[in-house]
């Protein structure tokens, strides 16, 4: 792509360096800036250097927070014995959306995916064995993506708290509300008859 | 969405005013920047404000440009008496790139469209047709969207020009290449048979 400016061809470069956007999309989007009121852009330009240096992760779970504890953790409503271990934030916004979890969470920043290069050691997985270490902690819940890399960082994380007095559990799999059986995947299909429920209890919720 | 972090909605809330940027999609922007280094995300910041402060029109087309002139109006070799009228830069970049034009652009900004509040007056419309008056362009080539939007301009323009010594053309609509035939719309089909070409002029690109 040729452009008629340096400016505009920079601006163009930075925007397309974040992920799905590519240079065309990236040029639209430019474009639309400079069609809007000068405020908008310096609105968006500064809300993202604002997000960026002066973001929090809450001390104890690592959920972005504007505070040193995040509002979760520093609910004394909520069951601290219980912990589910997300790879998000965005998780954690999807499972609060639920309003069935009351505990708290973990955040571990990511998964382990040597396809990536992100290793054990690149999660917050340390600070999650102390905290279990630490001996509140009676459940804690892994609610990774059902993926490979999900479940080798549940197997990972399963195998550093050997020996420590804790519940383990993993979110249920199988068949989506709505779905219809006959698309349903293999395994999925397959875990939810060993994994069946009593009829009774699927009456609950 | 409910946020854990004022700041992190704030940015979420900013990125999602882009055009086809729902707020799901500015969350997965927003965390991405927020697990790159600082600099990426202050080098976007920077990028978006700077071409929105400094980003300057030439003074002639309305092309984007870092000089008073564009590059194309400040260049010797061009044939300054056709002018090709586009909606916006994108337009120039696209004609650019195929190298089959040699004369000067004229952009408008956009195009009529009562249903998006846009009129003639906020269109580059008068300076179009003062250039004309000057008197050194012989051709108008009006190469906007085949819409009806791009067609109520140029027919707008046209009656603008009324008395006035210049020619005026619109770029070929016919069957793209690689097409198939029975793909084509009925309206760009007899506009094909119509506008046929001799095809030993066919023969020469």
């Amino acid at each position: 792509m040729e452009f008629s400016s340096k400016l505009l061809e920079n601006a163009v470069n930075e925007m397309s360096q974040l992920p799905g956007i590519g240079k065309r999309t990236a040029l639209r989007l430019v474009l639309h800036l400079l069609r809007q009121p000068e405020e908008r852009a310096f609105q968006l330009s500064y809300a993202i250097q604002k997000v960026r240096a002066e973001v929090n992760f809450c001390k104890s779970c690592n959920n972005i927070s504007d505070t040193e504890l995040c509002e979760i953790c520093a609910n004394p409503n909520r069951h601290n014995g219980v912990i589910c271990v997300v790879e998000d934030i965005r998780d954690v916004m999807a499972i609060e959306n639920t309003g069935s979890f009351r505990g708290l969470y973990h955040v571990l920043g990511g998964k382990i995916s040597p396809m990536d290069g992100i290793g054990p050691q690149d999660l917050k997985i340390q600070s999650l064995v102390e905290k279990v270490k630490s001996g509140e902690t009676k459940e804690l819940i892994f609610a990774m993506s059902p993926t490979m890399e999900g479940d080798t960082t549940n197997f990972y994380i399963f195998r550093q708290l050997d020996g420590l007095d804790v519940k383990t559990s993993t979110i249920a799999r199988g068949i989506s509300a709505g779905n219809e059986l006959e698309y349903a995947d293999e395994i999925t299909l397959g875990r939810s008859i060993i994994d069946r429920i009593p009829f009774v209890a699927s009456l609950k919720s």
